[in-house]
């Protein structure tokens, strides 16, 4: 506390610390990988098609360690994202209710259902200890790697959330195996996203590797080397500015345009394919600006096309795309700060990109799409 | 970050500074004391009352900094506490919308007001800057001093809520000269409670000047005194536990008993009032367990009466005060942490209190009442 005339100032550092810790079966009951004190109440959100096909696992496994859990299956899905989907949540856990600092919640889904669930655990009680499996290759590679929690507001995306770290993540990718090919696809999307606007060498060896990865759901020798260096070159740019001090941030890659494709009513795009069809587009506003040569674009085009991933919306219009640009610019904090590549593997900061290059970028896409 | 096998560990450190700042006539129009630049759009939620009372005052301070503003009067009061007025003042706010980083939410009314404002703001886009504006006892010497927010989910109190510090805290008190006697006397009851637990000093100056300091409204010499000593000996205990890492806190004094009197649906104490009884039945379980003596314990009960506080309430029984302990153990992760007053001006904790220590003190009580 510094007091100077009729100012008190206050100051605090707080420590953020968490940990993703890689391992096979996590539900293997001979192990207790999941570290429980034996008896300790146990308060779990799991995504209702994986409470179903695991259902005698995960319940075997509880059960080992402590009698008092409740499961609570949610289904997931964009449109779940919401507050009807919190409240629920946290009702369940205000009647069951756990100890504010020893007792995790567990989130056990996809990126949406970990969104919604870390979010109810970051203001129970002003936030309790939450631990993380993801299931799906999107949470597995994106949502649980960093702290932002959230839900939708009405048509608004993730207009309502917080930063919270969980205590722990543990990364399974056993869940992978059968995982249906649309959701292995869709986390494919950020797989590409961090390639090309950081690592070169990745985007090559997508270029190689990534449609035998997605064939064998992740599971192949070369899905260990794609999966672990994503994450690492994700947690790389988190890190030091988990959060988001600078709104300059080439994670927001492929986040500039998307939005709105999640939130179409009736067939919205998953996040991933949401983020894909934007980074097409950022591609062609990246050689309108001269960021990117043609045979590049071409290499970005082609990859995500081997892989599976849509780049291009019949939702896509001059009008939607700049719209996003200006409610971008109210979430940057004045500027348009949009993530472009620079050649494969760079990363470069618009805040001057116009409408004429907006529009003149989506004919380059219908060219490219269309030809 | 550090990789050991197969474990990432991510580490940060987050900085939170806010300042309160001790102001005159904060609309005065002629001074700008927010600090506004000019143009910039303001989201402004005030207590229904303040936007009437003081209605011409607060708009021609805004209109003479900005054209682009939007005041959202919200009924105040513990039932309104409550996740609809959440998501009011949230879709109010996502209409008008806001930069993230330089258009602050304002809020300017009591604790009830503040703590659910304060929520929004810190749920909004993960949080975007806001500044408070105390215009009751019990926002100025509490709720704003601290980062708390939340609201109550049906009949658990504080049950969702965030860490979140406001940027900047105006600290007028000129508000506190018209408002009604009830909701002066109500702040005092968190006077009182920081004065016993820790500043003995305080506690005899409240003995000497408590009673004109609520004559005049706290607008006297004397009030002063008391005013920036309160606010002071609260920092020093928040501020190197913002986040409440640690849970023996000696500002949760007053804060085990209280929660259930102010959830009574058909007249709902005061929080203030609230603290008050549980100040007073603290004090007969300190007495019970050799904290306090005799003559001590008649002090505290005769500085609360000469300062017209509650010190019992007819809901009061043996269950409802061992349900409290119950719900605060889990509050407190596993332990009663139960601060009580240690002579006058310190503070103990206990953690073996007894039902039998319970029933006593509740018969102490009556009889000092009731004798």
């Amino acid at each position: 506390m510094k007091i100077a005339k009729n100012i008190l100032k206050i100051s605090f550092e707080k420590r953020v610390d968490y940990s993703l810790i890689f391992c096979e079966d996590v539900f293997d009951e001979t192990k207790n990988i999941l570290n429980f004190d034996m008896g300790s109440k146990r308060f779990i959100i799991v995504d209702s098609f994986i409470a179903d096909k695991y259902h005698d696992k995960i319940h075997k496994y509880l059960a080992k360690f402590t009698s008092n859990y409740k499961i609570i299956p949610v289904e997931a899905g964009e449109l779940n994202k919401n507050i009807d989907t919190f409240l629920y949540i946290a009702r369940e856990l205000a009647e069951f209710d756990v100890d504010r600092r020893n007792e995790p919640i567990i989130v056990i889904g996809g990126g949406v259902l970990m969104d919604v669930g870390n979010f109810v655990a970051s203001c129970y009680r002003r936030g309790v200890p939450h631990i993380s499996i993801p299931t799906t290759l999107m949470g597995y590679v994106d949502a649980s790697v960093g702290i932002k929690t959230g839900i939708n507001l009405d048509r608004h995306k993730n207009r309502l959330g917080t930063f919270d770290s969980p205590q722990f993540v543990y990364l399974d990718r056993s869940f992978l195996k059968t995982l249906p090919k649309r959701h292995i696809i869709n986390g494919t999307g950020e797989i590409v996203k961090i390639a090309l606007i950081k690592n070169a060498k990745l985007f090559e060896y997508l270029e190689s590797f990534g449609k035998n990865a997605i064939d064998s759901n992740f599971q192949n020798e070369e899905s260990s080397y794609i999966l672990n260096q994503s994450i690492i070159d994700i947690v790389e740019e988190l890190e030091p500015n988990l959060f988001e001090d600078n709104l300059e941030r080439c994670v927001d890659f492929g986040h500039t345009f998307s939005l709105p494709f999640e939130m179409i009513k009736e067939s919205p795009l998953l996040h991933g394919e949401a983020v894909a069809v934007d980074i097409a587009y950022s591609a062609c506003l990246a050689l309108v600006r001269n960021h990117i040569s043609e045979n590049q674009l071409q290499r970005i085009f082609n990859l995500m096309q081997c892989l599976g991933l849509p780049c291009f919306h019949p939702n896509i219009t001059s009008e939607i795309l700049w719209e996003s640009v200006q409610e971008r610019i109210n979430h940057r904090s004045g500027f348009q700060r949009i993530p472009l590549p620079q050649g494969l593997g760079k990363c470069i900061f618009a805040n001057d990109v116009t409408k004429k290059e907006i529009d003149s970028s989506l004919n380059l896409l219908r060219n490219v799409m269309y030809h």
